[in-house]
């Protein structure tokens, strides 16, 4: 066991949700963190603070997490977002205070499965040398929209590829048939919502050449698949400075 | 090598077709069976029958299938038929010839990939166990119609099952997203299609239970996967007298 | 709601194990279903009795549950047993117990999951008609035995269809490489243990011809997947009088 | 049509084999490209040069190759190079060459299928992130090598990546069962062939943390599937002096 005082000192923000408790059971399971406040959506954020931590991992809601943050960044704790609702404007907001806070880090996520992150990242990586290019996404039948938010993402980052590429249209013959059969089109790219019973969250994305068939797929059972993501975010914090957005820049990847 | 006596003696009716060549090179490679014939389009059936026949493989096209058959039934030649384009009215009129023609009989498949087969009875005799089911279909991108006929026909069986054993409607909560992203509804089961450079056909049924889920999957790579079903056709033809239509019939399925 | 007298009476045995506590809830949880007995291992199998159980299901150990059978044969409850360690000499004697025992079931079933049981049954089918089949099996990686139970039974009765078919050796042209890469040779059939952090227990089936693919896969993400293949089985336990072995039994499967 | 003068001039070495004749096929058919001289086996490298190529693509034999390339080199022709059986000390005598040759570029690949270059980086990317990670090849039965020398590339390369970021063993409690059924060892990561009647060349990544898993997979349907990757090297030749060995150089890939 390392001494205390190499310890990171983590405080958590909406520790009474279900995301918040997991954080909280993966810091208290990390020998290199220590859990100092467990804060519920009633708490003050002064309490992370008083409680002496360096970085705080905001699992709240949209209403509350930019507050928080703008409290974090005040008292030169590192801040680690996973909450959603965050805008264009928001994110700016934070940008702007940052430039004033020197060595203060802020990281926005909207996923932290670094298989999903991963998956999106391969799928912009390969998407400008394929013809084609789809993606199926996979959930439970209690999910309320479709597609689902990564997936619209993944489909983006495609077409953005495939733009900077100067790739053209997809090819597609379809003439004739029934009325959704292709799928959604985000930006040109077709993308399919499956619901079935058992599911959880699911994508896979679709690249194919003539002869050839590229597939990258990303399954995530439970919220235990976070976290890894989220322990990730938090011991990069203190090196990180400024506003990231998105876990892809703390992976290395292309 | 068998004797020739115990060879099957063989016709092929659309033999100038890329599949009718195909059966030929199957008939040729067997060696229970003799190809007696390898007749155009525009050739008599009669030559089928002069080369003395005992059943007759029809892969030649929608305006002409019917008028074969019906003359192969009055010279007693079994007959193959894997044309497409046959309605309800056609069989019958085939079925009531048949009547009159105690002994001989007809085969017609609107598929004879074996695997297809297969996993169209497989969704059929799971679906009434699992509380989703969905289709998605995967072709090259210069077919016209989507979703697949193979793919609407598997989904019918499934409504079908379901409707049997007294199953309600899937349960789906979605409520906003993107038009299409749910993909074709076909009799209350949910069909997707995906057109990627590269593929040929390829069909996955989903099942889903809480907690579990069951794939089956049939992969087409080319035509060559359609002839152990029609060698099985032409082998079963004799011992099998009147309509048959479709191969899983001559599959001993459940 | 229907009304209390149409409920059938159920006990569990084993209902502190993970298993029983499980189907416990979802016994509580069926409108047609009674819970009357929850029983520890210490507990007599009298009280099931005494509770006026009409089915029980018993999810004890290896070392308990035959003499739990045998009790409550001769008590004249049916019973549904998912332990393990069943031998063939053990079933036989429950054979030879409910043959003074008329009326009286007993359904001993390795896997309740339905999803499971239909996958073994479709590979079953399916295998006479294919070229080649192997079978891939994945768990999580505190798995001790490699390959699974199922998998194992899969491969032999994929083999044992194989050999009724007068199918002979898969071909294999494998002449040089590293050992244990073409995996475990169970009957014949090439078996492959995948050992990955995060799943759970899946099973994959292919089977190859010319040109086609068939591929049969079960994923099991929890042990509710049990639940309705238990459910299923105290349903049919009055109609369905002797030793039943295996679930497939109870779906009407050809 | 672009003018001819804008059109890179093109030799096949090896033209009459399979690969060949297909890489003649895709330079006929691609409107930047002009083949001006297919040379057989017996054909002198000095055609090449004769018919003022400047750039050659060698798709002959190991015992060949390397003579082919040096005389390229000599001409001031650039090499793309796809034979296999080039070593490291081969290599060394390609890029000793080249530094007295300015300008003049060779690139070697084993692989030109552009959806397995792309698999095996992303492995290489990922593999850090995982506490699992296990690779399944799938190939048709004639082949007789296993694994095949893609996924032990493959394997290899997730061994260096988790090496290189401190990874230990991977989880894997095994402990009793049948010999192979855990694959073969590459590097301390398990690799699984499946031998099928109808498969080609087929790829499958998987990778595993607590609740998630990630997969790529790639598939070659038939050798068009390298034709893209080929062009990509012809294209890029002049603007790539020196020693090029693997095509992921060319991709942009992280």
């Amino acid at each position: 066991m390392r001494p205390v005082s190499e310890q990171t000192r983590v405080a958590v923000l909406g520790a009474g949700g279900r995301m918040g408790a997991a954080v909280c059971d993966a810091v208290r399971g990390a020998a290199d963190l220590e859990l100092v406040a467990a804060l519920h959506r009633t708490d003050a954020v002064s309490d992370a603070v008083a409680a002496g931590a360096s970085v705080a991992v905001d699992f709240t809601v949209p209403g509350v997490t930019e507050a928080n943050v703008h409290a974090l960044v005040d008292a030169g704790v590192h801040a680690v977002v996973g909450a959603t609702g965050w805008t264009g404007e928001s994110l700016d907001r934070v940008r702007e205070h940052l430039d004033g806070a020197p060595g203060v880090s802020v990281l926005v996520a909207p996923n932290f499965a670094l298989g999903a992150v991963l998956a999106m990242s391969f799928a912009a990586q390969a998407a400008r040398w394929f013809e084609s290019a789809e993606v199926v996404e996979l959930h439970h039948p209690d999910k309320v929209d479709a597609p689902s938010g990564t997936a619209r993402h993944t489909a983006a980052a495609i077409a953005g590829a495939r733009a900077a590429a100067g790739l053209g249209v997809m090819p597609d013959a379809t003439a004739s048939g029934l009325e959704g059969a292709r799928g959604a089109d985000v930006d040109g790219v077709r993308v399919h919502s499956v619901r079935l019973r058992g599911l959880v969250a699911h994508e896979e994305i679709l690249l194919g050449n003539p002869g050839e068939q590229l597939t990258v797929r990303h399954d995530s059972f439970d919220r235990t698949s976070f976290m890894p993501g989220v322990l990730l975010a938090v011991r990069q914090a203190a090196s990180r400075p400024g506003l990231t957005v998105g876990l892809e820049h703390l992976l290395g990847l292309g």
